[in-house]
């Protein structure tokens, strides 16, 4: 019965920790839940910019004197902007701590948990981990691997193209489709593209149309820089942040408009493909994006394929067809053989409006 | 409560007569359902070839002296190889008969159910007319356009390949998928492949591993007859069917060839682009199919959605990218604009081992 208790609680925290996803990088997203005699006392997320911690949050809307807490990541046990989580359970007279995760951050790492021991508070570990992994993907992987997490959309007709011959591709999916991109864009710290698409979409790349005032940043992969300032990007660089991926070799003079017209410029090591997938990322990562989500094009999302970088796959599939003329979703991925080609399993498929949307992540099932 | 019970019975009727799609052609499969005082009495559906009908089946297996029958379609009113089967519910002593659909067939068109009604037999029309109208839509689109019902199916990666660029194409979809394409092979009349898929691959085309004796008829749509008879359909030809579709050019000599090894050949008009893809659909709907399956390749596919001839399309996506260098699913649709695209509205998507299934059916949605 206490197991199953704890399984529900920990889903609603680790729910509740979703709500900070695109807007708490460099910190993890975390859930808080507060519990007494089966009641819940208070909830808590971790709030934008990534404080104050979810703990915290939940902590001051109640007495929790007696209250089991439900945590989605183990408390911090060092003083950083804000006093350690793992002192102000202790302090607010919480008798248990349930948590899905150690952080793995080299300042916690199982110290969080030996503070809550150390005061006598009981401590049950890893409740539903696997669903806490998930949900903290982007956290994980920059601490583990030192580069954000990364999500490639793809929007298709159903024999994967993505423009007619003469690009037309307004709409190849539905208003609700479209909508839900947006929606993804809000839970990812960064949106990518590469500057083929900035030159030919002059896209605007903010989150619209969902009531939503928080926005992730706004990436292009541009390693000559170029592309021109006075442009959707360049106009609006000032009021939601622009970061421009460039090589060593990009333009003093674009780079000069570009970095008055407000956008951060970035150099990263380039090959006469482009930039260097593994490298850009770790760039991105020690930048503190834990979050990025491609959309594309083709030649970008084929290189980040290429390099093994795509860790999830969303793909919206309408229900056309616009046959072989019509673009390719992807660039070429030089593969020698079929058991070559990067593999997904399937994490999610649905229905939204019109079309399907397909999510996968790497590997095979 | 007499409704939600047709309406239940006739569900059952309907699913029966499912059971029938593929062998039955030309005739309907119809499913029957004899019920009494909320007691199944019999069951039956329409037999291999297409004789006995359902009617017939379940009234052979008990006295329905005051019972209902539940019947698909409209009860045959003609003296064809068998005796009517209004006439046969009527002699069985049945007292009211519900059907979901009016036969079209201008042989009954109405004179089944008056046929009943002038004996004293209660009817009861269009109950589960739209299921009804979907399980038959091959029977139907024969009777009122001359005409197979056509369902293209596809197996791609996630961007739309069907090959490596060296023509590596084992396998795209898993076991899983594979068995469903056998399964829905078994469900057509026919199935149907382009020259170009019947050189390149060698197919066989027979359903296999699922137990089933019942064989589709196997056709090829091959203007110039350029296909090899030492093949794997010209091999097996005597034991399952293979048509040939082929234009007034074709070589006299491989025309003697295919019918020596057992072939039947069609001749159908041709331009320079293949067959004509309305006429050659004809000319099998002449011959008495209802039904056809094709399975590629992607110029014969390409060629009837031009036309505007693809019913439904089954879609199997894999988790894999092949990149831009691998082989198309469909050749040229030569559109002018995206709202010339082929549409089509999702029927319904699901998991199949590591891939997924999507059934779409022409319109919008
Ligand atoms: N329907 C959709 O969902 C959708 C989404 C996105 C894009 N699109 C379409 O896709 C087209 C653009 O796609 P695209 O493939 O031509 O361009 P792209 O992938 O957006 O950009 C390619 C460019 O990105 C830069 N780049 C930096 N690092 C790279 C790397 N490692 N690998 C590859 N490129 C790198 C290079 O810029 P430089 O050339 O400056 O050196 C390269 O030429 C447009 O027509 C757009 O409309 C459609
Ligand atoms: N992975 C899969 O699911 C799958 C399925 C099927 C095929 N494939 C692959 O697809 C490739 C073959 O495809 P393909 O597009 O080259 O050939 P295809 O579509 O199978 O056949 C094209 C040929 O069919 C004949 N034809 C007759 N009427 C036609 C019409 N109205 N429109 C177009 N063609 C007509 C013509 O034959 P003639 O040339 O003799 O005049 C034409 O060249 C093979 O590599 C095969 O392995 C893959």
């Amino acid at each position: 019965m206490t197991a199953l208790r704890d399984t529900h609680y920990m889903r609603q925290a680790i729910g509740l920790g979703a709500r900070g996803l695109g807007r708490v990088w460099p910190n993890p997203a975390v859930g808080c839940v507060l519990v007494r005699d089966g009641r819940i006392l208070a909830r808590g997320w971790t709030q934008p910019g990534g404080r104050p911690h979810a703990e915290a949050v939940a902590l001051a809307k109640c007495d929790a004197r007696g209250a089991t807490a439900y945590v989605s990541l183990e408390p911090c046990a060092h003083h950083g902007l804000t006093p350690p989580c793992a002192k102000t359970l202790i302090n607010s007279g919480v008798v248990r701590v349930v948590t899905a995760l150690t952080d793995p951050d080299p300042r916690v790492a199982g110290r969080g948990h030996a503070m809550l021991r150390a005061a006598g508070l009981e401590v049950v570990e890893n409740v539903e981990a696997t669903a806490a992994r998930a949900m903290n993907a982007g956290f994980l992987m920059r601490l583990e691997q030192g580069r954000p997490w990364v999500t490639l959309k793809l929007a298709l007709t159903l024999d994967g193209r993505i423009a007619t011959a003469t690009g037309e591709s307004r709409w190849i999916t539905g208003p609700e489709a479209r909508r839900m991109v947006h929606a993804m864009r809000a839970r990812h710290d960064a949106v990518l593209v590469g500057a083929g698409t900035a030159r030919a979409d002059d896209p605007d790349l903010r989150v619209r149309g969902l009531g939503i005032t928080h926005q992730p940043v706004r990436i292009v992969a541009a390693p000559r820089l170029d592309i021109a300032v006075h442009g959707r990007l360049g106009i609006s660089a000032q009021e939601v942040p622009v970061w421009l991926l460039h090589g060593a070799g990009a333009d003093a003079g674009a780079r000069q408009r570009w970095r008055d017209a407000g956008a951060e410029l970035l150099e990263c090591p380039a090959n006469p493909d482009g930039l260097m997938p593994d490298e850009t990322l770790q760039i991105l990562g020690q930048r503190g994006i834990t979050r990025v989500f491609c959309e594309g094009g083709g030649h970008l999302a084929a290189s980040l394929l290429r390099a093994g970088l795509v860790d999830e796959l969303v793909v919206f599939s309408a229900g056309k067809m616009i046959g072989a003329e019509g673009r390719a979703a992807l660039g070429p991925l030089k593969l020698a053989h079929l058991h070559d080609a990067p593999q997904f399993k399937l994490d999610a498929v649905r229905q939204v409006g019109a079309d399907i949307v397909h999510i996968w992540t790497r590997g095979t099932a």
